[in-house]
């Protein structure tokens, strides 16, 4: 009988969650340094990682020089903060080159393709946060140049 | 009869635009760079500048060791990521030191405070915008250490 409590007990400990009755998940501040955060190849020229809040996502964008991101346009806004090298966008009609200590905000919708002139990072805050990156689903991004 | 035509064509080309019946405004991107916006002085240990979208606001907030960030909250969800320097936040019921390379995700309404351990360079990132820092009604932060 104890043994068939004690093996009992044990498999409730190394049982998954119960998902039957969610309890609301309490909103949690996390502390994401991005050494800590994987890197995902998307293809030679491109590498990136992100982290996902709520309505926010953040991301880093490494790209070698002659990255090119094709036309495309997304439901989210976006910001493109620059924080080195230089990013070359096509958008809205305009050619505008964005450097280092820079940005450039794309309301939601609206197409724009860019190639970087030097390798780069580059900060993208979006909201929402990108369903397609998150669900790997941005073809568009992967094995391309 | 030709030149009526000419005339009423060329009247109608010159003619300012109706601000009777004003179209709904076409969303525009916009390329800022930082050294473009003006920094504002709050109180003698911060300075801030931002830049607001739709739904995001992105602010580069400049503060000198010792600062203090007194507890507050705002429905604003927040991400705080340090370029330079390092936080220490009282949040949650923790003590959290966020240094640079490093990211603070804070939900809706959870109260925070934080002070400068070094003169630090901080990137915050809102989600909608801060209607206080727009409208400079953000008390706790105007002429306090």
């Amino acid at each position: 009988m104890a043994t068939k409590k004690r093996a009992r007990k044990s498999a409730k400990a190394k049982a998954p969650k119960k998902t039957s009755k969610p309890r609301p998940r309490k909103a949690e501040c996390h502390h994401v340094p991005w050494s800590a955060v994987p890197i995902e190849p998307l293809n030679p020229y491109l590498d990136r990682h992100f982290i996902v809040g709520t309505n926010i996502m953040v991301a880093r964008v490494l790209m070698k020089k002659g990255c090119i991101v094709p036309l495309h346009k997304h439901l989210n806004e976006q910001f493109t903060y620059i924080l080195e090298g230089a990013l070359k966008f096509w958008i809205d009609g305009q050619e505008i080159v964005v450097r280092a200590g820079e940005v450039l905000t794309i309301p939601s919708n609206m197409p724009h393709k860019a190639e970087a002139l030097e390798d780069t990072i580059d900060l993208d805050v979006f909201n929402p946060p990108r369903k397609d990156w998150i669900d790997k689903t941005d073809q568009y991004l992967r094995g391309q140049k």
